[in-house]
């Protein structure tokens, strides 16, 4: 078969799950034991080149089947399709994929099946990139700013930002991007840590990590707070004395409070001057948002992680209820939704700090924001993306982190593959990992 | 099995659907082509009382199947349950559900994850208001206040309606509720109807519905608009040439514009003198709708079948957003949730006008109307029960509409149950429909 004529010829799913519940790895006031895992996806083409797109949405254990399922109600629009035109323009499967008239009952545009849509989106994404041999943030950062354009679905979005705005954004962006790219291939892209402050964590653990994560480069680290406030003032405390008065210490609830305990609790951790309170409450709550942010500065507002589509960044942009926005690469329609949170964020003028740990999301978000970098903002000032070390050894080009910066991924592609060993090892429930683990829990059980 | 100790044995589930799509019922502006469905499912206790919970999901074809997986994903909560206990408190389940720190990821509380919820609780009330002898309405409308407010989930409306605030709404409202019971026996519950209106009807079959709903009493109706204007210019001139001046249309653009196309389009339509717009934009777009409402007044904006949780319904209202709130009864997480919604719409005094249509949804949420008129709100002005005339046939106690009004159920239960042919005919695709389908199809295609 010819470049010319190939077309996708499968999407393999896989149900990934890891058992990182039984460290407290990743637990918060939410989410007390996360499992996590990867709805995975690889696209199989007949060009004979070798390439593969593979892409995925992240989930923290059970329901990660249900997630599998609706990638796999996609299928039917992607095998198929031409290969050339596809990565030619992933906007047009993109507009397809959220269009479907009977799929979009179950959403629209939000949770699983919105989730899945950004999954194979992604892939179309990594496949693009390695097709034309460029990581993804530098074939985004290359890109023709018109091209960009006819990316991004301004459905419901353009009372903010119209083709027109964001063809302006893109071409002021690309002045100097060459200069920039060059800062990111020697000096990265600056990161923050969440690995001391997971809620499970000891005091002493905490310290610990807080320490070596400034030792380490890092100049802001996060805290799970939320459960219990006399521990959150014990912890912080602890934090503060740490690190320092010169270092950030953002706070995260997940979703933990009401609007009225949001400013409460915040304002109670104010002596130990958090940088931003990350999820105060409710993602869905813009005008819940704008009121804590009103009741809690200077201590600024960070939300995104599970906010479902650009339809509800656009208001809590509108609202002013934000000071910063944390986009995920995998939460929601992928990396032409993320164009458009992207380009909104820099309409707005406020700054980018990406959700990111689990499974894969370092790997894939480093893109995002390194494109936004070199060509849309143009700036890394108060910008910094998170990090969680768990989970990279998976993947075959894994993040890597120097001097509390992401070193630029050189690579084509989107960073998104894992490892076939890792693959065949914590497939749920048939994998080598999971069938051991099985075989052991029958044999202490009995 | 004595009743005392019984328990939930089984959540069986079914993939069912019908070809709707083959007569354009139900054709609007985003969905061309639905073929109505149901993710249903049915608990079983061992009891021995034969009484069972039936529930469902309502989705429009592609994807039921992922809407079954998500219903089963719940299944390890509910089998194992008390059913007495269950039956007393379904918010514990309820709020179970939702909180499971997992499935939470998937949502959290919207999409397809919290629409399973819905189905699942809704079982549930199916069986408890089955046990209690009582149509759902009459169980909910005679409740004990303090009761009604124990099974509501105040986190995240908190801000805009306390348990406070409910209990006083739900005292009041149960002032003269015996004379409201009697009246909704005797008369029923005012409707309106879309069964003229879908996009893909000719003119003439417009007319001749238009004038059928007069006759049948109704006193509104509705036409789907959205796809062309100067289909819609003539669409609406022949419908209010067919009812009269005093007739109410209201008009339904399923979500297709931009804020700014839905301001244009709408007056664009005035001169018919449509009741409400509803769906003008994306369900997510509060500050879009309260920009459309400002900017197409006198007509009034209504929405609410997509919208996907009481976050968001709580948000409408605080932003005035909206004129009419179009609760749906399977769309949210439940009964529970449902009387959330009411009691904020309430607290805002925003008259609850609730999508039906689709499979079962006019049999469920008519329960919900009247509970809200006997023992919340104690009104029935400028309130209305969409009906579509579709499906019913399929239902065990299928609703009666008599002048223009539901009448009000009898029989003990929340009206859900599905006859067991009807299952067994449409589940897919290995019902006896679909296997002959199938059998057609290929044989035409041979």
């Amino acid at each position: 078969m010819s470049a010319k004529t190939a077309r996708i010829t499968a999407v393999e799913t896989y149900d990934i799950r890891f058992p990182t519940s039984r460290e407290l790895d990743g637990s918060d006031a939410m989410n007390p034991d996360p499992d996590y895992s990867a709805a995975y996806l690889v696209l199989r083409t007949d060009a004979g080149d070798g390439l593969e797109g593979h892409g995925f949405a992240f989930t923290i254990g059970r329901g990660n089947d249900v997630q599998v399922a609706a990638i796999e109600a996609l299928r039917e629009h992607v095998v198929g399709r031409p290969v050339d035109q596809l990565c030619a323009d992933p906007g047009t499967l993109n507009r397809d994929l959220i269009g479907d008239s009977q799929l979009r009952w179950l959403g629209p545009e939000k949770g699983v099946m919105h989730m899945a849509i950004g999954a194979v989106v992604n892939a179309v994404w990594d496949l693009a990139a390695k097709r034309a041999g460029r990581p993804l943030w530098r074939l985004l950062a290359e890109a023709d700013p018109a091209w960009l354009v006819s990316q991004v679905d301004f459905r419901y979005i353009a009372d903010a930002l119209t083709p027109e705005d964001a063809l302006d954004l893109l071409r002021r962006g690309r002045e100097g991007s060459e200069a920039r790219t060059a800062t990111l291939l020697e000096r990265g892209y600056p990161a923050y840590t969440t690995s001391p402050g997971w809620l499970g964590y000891s005091d002493d653990k905490l310290t610990r990590l807080a320490r070596q994560a400034v030792a380490d480069g890092f100049t802001q680290i996060k805290l799970k707070v939320g459960a219990d406030l006399q521990d959150d003032i014990r912890r912080c405390r602890a934090a503060r004395a740490a690190v320092g008065p010169g270092i950030r210490i953002a706070i995260d609830a997940n979703q933990r409070w009401n609007v009225g305990e949001a400013v409460e609790w915040t304002r109670a951790l104010a002596e130990f001057d958090p940088y931003w309170i990350e999820e105060p409450t409710s993602p869905d709550d813009i005008l819940g948002h704008a009121a804590v942010r009103k009741g809690v500065a200077p201590v600024k507002v960070a939300t995104g992680e599970h906010v479902q589509n650009r339809i509800v960044f656009k208001q809590l942009l509108q609202a002013g209820a934000i000071d910063v926005l944390q986009l995920d690469a995998a939460r929601v329609g992928g990396v032409n939704e993320n164009l458009a949170i992207l380009l909104l964020a820099a309409k707005f003028g406020v700054p980018v700090c990406p959700h990111a740990g689990g499974v894969g999301l370092c790997e894939l978000v480093q893109h995002l924001s390194m494109f936004d970098y070199a060509a849309l903002s143009g700036t890394t000032d108060d910008r910094v993306i998170e990090f969680v070390d768990h989970l990279h050894e998976h993947f075959v080009t894994p993040t890597v982190i120097r001097d509390g910066h992401y070193t630029a991924p050189t690579t084509p592609g989107f960073s998104a593959q894992m490892h076939p060993h890792s693959i065949e090892t914590y497939s749920y429930p048939r994998g080598s990992f999971w069938v051991a683990d099985a075989a052991t829990t029958k044999a202490v059980t009995a």
